[in-house]
């Protein structure tokens, strides 16, 4: 059997939810989003951190994957231990108990029109 | 001689094809692409695995790239053993008999003006 | 404990200011930014060289990003031993003491509708 | 002497360069970009090979970057030994003498708001 395909250990250096938006919910709601591949047999415990340019990191905040899944998760919706406040800069860590891949894409639809950017996360050594 | 560039294993995180357009076609028809560059003298055949958010993963979807050749793959044109639902998040996996290079792009015609978004794929170990 | 995830030296090829902006300030400034994460114990001090296309580049310009933090930096914030000129290419290069995550990102508003982009950095070996 | 940063051998997947423009000469004619960043005290000789999906290769474009300069090259304006067709799809190959690193980036005017992407591109082993 192949291993699975990824890392443990992953960083977005760029994080910023916009304050407002512009067109129908929820798709042009102005989001940040990882998405986070799974292709184990195994389900994926993921523990993501917040990093912030004047204080403490918070978390973890925990995420699990299903075995052979992915999951598009918007940071919108972390609650626990906090949300993310909007219109802030911040980063995040991600630490996962098996091979995961993570990408980083963001909806900005502040304006009439949506912009989008999406890039490969770092990958950190295991 | 050197040898072709590129991995034979990557993974796309972020899947995702509008579900309406806007503009001429087929230019401006919402699309998600894998660009997939095969520098290689022989013929790469490639197996893309589609992961799902809810369901087993679906594949393989197998595509051919002649030596020598690029080739940008339209995920809304997959169609064995099945399409591809719109409006609904999922990822990919390549595998490939020779080494090759995977770029993601899309483009979002859902607004009046078009957005882009690309990034090289993950490259996994050999 | 885990060892801080990163690495000391990286790249970014491309980089524009562009000549102007449209919208409200400061969001919708025209801007490229250096996304810089640092998860380490310790403060990180980072050293940027700036290079022309037709002179010699011109630094260091001397940021720290104290102890697990990120810092957003603009481009355009630069301005000690001198400002970048906008509507001008340039690259970037980052010297860190320790081991950080650089990402890029420039938001475009000249015209009405802002455009986006990202892409992690280029990680340079030790 | 820190030795410089990148590799000698890089690709990018996804070219294409749209048909027609929209906006003021020359910053927002439709373009597709390649930076490329020489850290080195010598001068890069750097060979571009275009790649197509129905031909053969065509190339080498022989293009140099200065020691210790950036050069942000515009796929419009590679005309030796042919120029690349527009509105036709396309991927690119970098070899180098001297380690660079390399950046893609489009900017897409068809419609009234332009659309900008980038990734950095594949760096292929020495």
């Amino acid at each position: 059997m192949r291993s699975p395909i990824g890392k443990r250990h992953w960083a977005i250096a760029e994080g910023y939810i916009p304050g407002w938006s512009h067109g129908p919910e929820p798709q042009f709601t102005s989001h940040e989003t990882a998405c986070i591949l799974n292709t184990a047999d195994q389900e994926a415990h993921v523990e993501i951190t917040i990093y912030y340019a004047d204080r403490e990191p918070v978390g973890p905040y925990r995420v699990t994957v299903p075995a052979r899944r992915t999951r598009h998760l918007r940071f919108n919706d972390l609650n626990d231990p906090e949300p993310i406040p909007r219109d802030t800069d911040y980063a995040s860590v991600f630490d996962s108990d098996v091979p995961i891949v993570v990408q980083h894409t963001r909806l900005d639809s502040r304006q009439a029109e949506n912009a989008l950017l999406t890039t490969i996360a770092y990958a950190g050594n295991e």
